[in-house]
């Protein structure tokens, strides 16, 4: 896309009533726009970058679950009925405009910050036969909480994306096999948005689990919410709340030679085993036909707090870096000057470039070049390609890969190769 | 996908609480799962057919706009700037779960039944001269209408699709120029679901042109809850709202000599002049540095309605009937019996068509013959493909196409050759 025809603007200062890096970088560069604390609008390029993380995790959820989307509004009924209308204190309520209190119960509905009351009775009206088991279901959808304080961009909205997986068992030992599945699927989606490495399985407290510990994944980041402690040699991490001396000795790790650093829970896995089952009475049939408690599991990835992690994790003092495999465009063509000869050569990479399917933004505008450069640094696309009359003349085009700030001469072909295989 | 894998099964008897067309065979065929009134799940089948109809609809938005994506949450205060915060009296009104008054107006919230109030604000954030425009930006997102009596199904919900597109210009000749365009591209849009041959474009009441008219698309639909006079030879329509003896002079039409028919709006386009701008106070610099009000205009189709209303007018007493473009399968195979060569005939043609890139369904249950046409009929994918004893014999499938009942034998070359252009 040209430069030119994007519909947004950067802007030089950071809006004054954001305190989040992401926040302030996302809307400085035109990828996302505040509503009010806690609910953005996801202009062109951030929609572009959350589609792509979205898409990543659709893949992997792909293979191990069906897709389907279920609605943001809810009965009281199935809230009520597991206990957590009274509980939940971040959930939504909504009436008619014309109805002004929720105490009328017979009008209010729920907005469901996650799908558990849902998704059950859906199950349980098409499986009831142990033929019909192991499944999982999953939707990516937006939700809603009813956050006090929402001052951290996209990491924690009121209105936010959730991909959320729901899997359905006859036994607790086929719950947690598929449940080790979905860990490796988890790991898929953080290596394929370009956190992998820095992304731990991390034992927290508050799990089902005979031990006592429930798993969350957790990537190290400054603006982390959470401090865990990180056994590298063993790709684990703990949870602040669980390093005791007791289950130290429980799990036989000695948490004094760990690393202790800041970060950001980036998903969850859950075994509920019968707790929902239970609440709607989601039974099946076995081979005797008993009439037996499902066994459940959830997963949640929230792919804008990914985009948000994304953005507090490796951007920069000059801006935005995006991971090849979510950036919005593989490149960013910056033309300098207002030669013919350079508008022109530009004008004949990008068109190949595009003709080849590659995501290419071309900085068309007439802008000095400081401008343009600072501006691309603050949209963070992986490659900066340099046209102007001293590339023109050396025959190939100054490339900076904006990550690693490495920067080489390509010749078309060479840039053409690259970016292929980019 | 093999339908033993497939999530949802069918059933025989339609909800007694759905009185309408499109959620009975919805239900019954597993597509849709309905929450309440006005509110449906969509399952693995229904989601595909959404996607597939979204789809069709981005492909053309791209072509004239951008994407972008709102929230439903807002403030207050924009709807109030327009004043309708007062007189739209489907908006809902949401706060948290502790806070039962909405009448404490600093803690709810409106959740956004349409955008104008959204899209105006972000964008005058980023366009603000005559060089930047005309520009268009549009969203297919989740809106919420307070839906009095919700009986339709996903006709009307409380909760469902839309695509929503703005558009902003300098004047009104520039607005209506593009107008003109979108309608072009909801042309193809109706074309590309399947049912652009009984699509209209219908003068309605309510415009702010000169004429005093408006324009919406109809689709002609036993369900509908218009009646509409077809100009078939001009290509056009007239809501009954409009047809007075006043208006026959004024337009030099004879209503009296036109076919009258039930129909369903299916998009929208309208334009909106200066009335958001102005409640915005949305002004762009004129060449000569002046500022001037933006010309605006909005263009609706919901993408859940239109799978609705292609419900209503294709399906037929034995179940759904989809267009091809929108099936969430080309085909299905239908084994019958339990002769090993049959298994082994059927299992060999469903791996050929999925290597070939063929979305096919392949009934591999063990059921009687007549359960499973019953269940490919009210499943409505374009064509059934029978593997027995008899095709088999025959060196040839019988193929069956759902919308005409035409009943040809395909050799396997035959078949794959024919979905590959179907």
């Amino acid at each position: 896309m040209r430069q030119s025809q994007l519909f947004t603007k950067t802007r030089r200062e950071a809006p004054s009533d954001e305190v989040s890096k992401n926040a302030q970088l996302l809307i400085r560069a035109g990828y996302i726009h505040k509503e009010m604390a806690g609910v953005y609008s996801y202009l062109p390029l951030g929609l572009k970058v959350l589609n792509k993380i979205e898409n990543i995790i659709r893949k992997e959820m792909d293979k191990i679950g069906r897709e389907i989307l279920m609605p943001s509004l809810s009965l009281q009924d199935p809230w009520k009925q597991t206990g957590r209308l009274d509980t939940v204190d971040v959930l939504m309520r909504t009436v008619g405009a014309n109805e002004l209190s929720l105490a009328k119960s017979d009008v209010s509905y729920v907005l469901n910050y996650s799908h558990e009351e849902i998704v059950t009775p859906i199950a349980q009206d098409h499986r009831q036969s142990y033929k019909d088991f192991p499944f999982a279901l999953y939707q990516i959808q937006t939700k809603f909480r009813n956050e006090a304080r929402a001052k951290s961009g996209i990491l924690r909205g009121r209105e936010f994306r959730m991909k959320d997986l729901y899997s359905f068992h006859c036994d607790e030992e086929d719950l947690l096999a598929y449940y080790e599945k979905a860990k490796e699927s988890y790991r898929a989606v953080f290596d394929g948005v370009g956190i992998g490495k820095d992304t731990f399985i991390t034992l927290a407290s508050g799990g089902d689990f005979t031990t006592g510990f429930s798993h969350e994944f957790q990537t190290v980041c400054e603006a982390g919410e959470d401090t865990i402690y990180l056994d590298r040699a063993n790709n684990i991490a703990y949870n602040k709340e669980v390093v005791t001396e007791e289950n130290a000795k429980k799990l036989s790790v000695d948490f004094d030679s760990m690393e202790q650093v800041k970060a950001c829970e980036v998903g969850n896995i859950f075994p509920l085993n019968i707790k929902f089952s239970k609440a709607f009475n989601y039974t099946y049939k076995n081979e005797k036909g008993e009439d037996q408690l499902v066994y459940m599991g959830c997963y949640g990835i929230g792919p804008s707090r990914v985009m948000g992690i994304i953005v507090e994790k490796l951007s920069d003092d000059k801006g935005l870096v995006w991971p090849k495999s979510v950036a919005p465009f593989a490149a960013h063509i910056v033309s300098l000057g207002d030669s013919e000869e350079v508008k022109k050569e530009a004008e004949e990479l990008y068109s190949t470039l595009v003709a080849q399917g590659v995501a290419v933004l071309w900085d068309d505008t007439d802008r000095r070049a400081g401008e343009k450069f600072a501006d691309s640094d603050l949209l963070g696309l992986p490659l900066r390609v340099v046209v102007s009359e001293k590339t023109l003349a050396a025959g190939a085009y100054e490339c900076v890969e904006r990550a690693s700030g490495t920067t080489t001469q390509k010749t078309q072909s060479e840039l053409t190769d690259y970016l292929a295989h980019a």
